[in-house]
């Protein structure tokens, strides 16, 4: 697909790996960024997963998310250390052998000395067959792209920049914008009006969020999503209309 | 499984459900706590899902996982607004009916007036058949259980309040434990020694994690993890005295 024919929609699974994240031990701060950059650039971002650093699970996940999106992202695993196993689970899903790549090796010297090049860095040149390799501006240990699933470092200022270096390279469909409307109103007060907005318009997503001010009153942000401006700007001002009566209605 | 009997594992699955957590507008605060406060009573979360709000994919995620793990907890969805579809996809994965549950209603009547009780918010009284209800101490509409899942709000405060509320009634299995090594080197300067410790240790879970320091510096923190304090005191021992050697080697 390309850009031109952007009424196509673009989409995208993502899989954390790490067991440092499901022990609660390091707080994931990959997945917020990575979606709203997708988000951003026209790539629906339909399904997150995070699995612990275990062949199979991640196997398994790859697997089930990458015949389901046009895209899947990985990050973590990708170090020198035994428990970095993910090109090695990423070759096994494809069932395709993995060794060390020389282009990646090359890439590995442009920043280690060769001296210093012992065989546990080394790992981080093993990329699976037929994948070509995505630049790691940070520490030049690359990420790689084999088929639709792009793999990444799980530490976020190289996956951030990993995540910039093979964006360009993408399909992208055409962004969903939003809009959002502050409601000074409990959601229950303006669920059923906003319902019926919905209704109307099935082509948008309506979304409520509520929220306490810092005066602990309740409020909602209403956030109405869809690809064209014009349609999100319409159904927007519907929201408002509403949202004004209902204040009114009750004196906020 | 009792706590007595604490040598059998305890295993959770967690559903986030919501469009805002994929678009990037909100970013989860939920998945850290929930991981944390599960390690620390001895229930390992094994896998995490963000699903959006659509019931096939709520009702897919949730079936996949239920038959897996002990439990599965999901958070989100369950607010008196049309896009809180949780209730009715968690009703529909367990193939029972879901209707205004007297139990429900009554406590949304501690916390709402009887003539603000609108359609609405007579939503969040809306508790599959078989339920039990999960108490929510902040804004009273209550979580539920049905079966192995625990369904709960997706505000922080309102989800950290049924958490609590529902860790009482659940098995435990002993605690995973864990001791931080810190090693001024890079994990490539480790890796090797490091992986002979994991071996030698099979019972043991050994993690490595690269960071670097307010100087800019590389270091490594080592995290040794298992259920017996006496066999992460010994291998952490281990761990530290391989990184005091590496240290030295290295100079550092």
């Amino acid at each position: 697909m390309s850009e031109a024919d952007g009424a196509q929609m673009v989409s995208a699974g993502l899989v954390v790996i790490g067991d440092e994240v499901l022990s609660g031990r390091t707080k994931d701060k990959n997945i917020g960024h990575i979606a709203e950059r997708l988000t951003e650039i026209g790539i629906d971002l339909r399904e997150v997963r995070i699995v612990p650093d275990v062949e199979e699970d991640i196997v398994a996940a790859v697997n089930a998310l990458r015949h389901r999106f046009t895209y899947v992202f990985t990050t973590g695993g990708i170090g020198p250390t035994h428990d970095d196993i993910t090109a090695d689970s990423i070759a096994k899903a494809f069932g395709v052998s993995i060794d060390i790549d020389p282009r990646a090796r090359a890439m590995l010297l442009e920043y280690i000395a060769e001296k210093d090049l012992n065989d546990a860095r080394l790992r981080m040149a093993r990329i699976p067959a037929g994948a070509s390799l995505v630049v790691n501006a940070v520490s030049k240990a690359p990420g790689f792209r084999i088929g639709n699933v792009i793999v990444m470092a799980g530490v976020p200022r190289i996956m951030q920049a990993m995540l910039e270096a093979v964006l360009p390279e993408l399909d992208k469909g055409r962004p969903m914008l939003s809009q959002t409307v502050l409601a000074d109103a409990k959601e229950g007060d303006i669920a059923a009006p906003l319902a019926e907005i919905a209704k109307r318009h099935p082509d948008t997503i309506i979304g409520s969020y509520p929220f306490r001010d810092e005066d602990g009153r309740f409020k909602t942000h209403l956030v109405v999503r869809a690809r064209e401006q014009a349609l999100v700007g319409a159904v927007a001002d519907e929201v408002r209309e509403m949202v004004q009566g209902v204040q009114k209605l009750l004196g906020s």
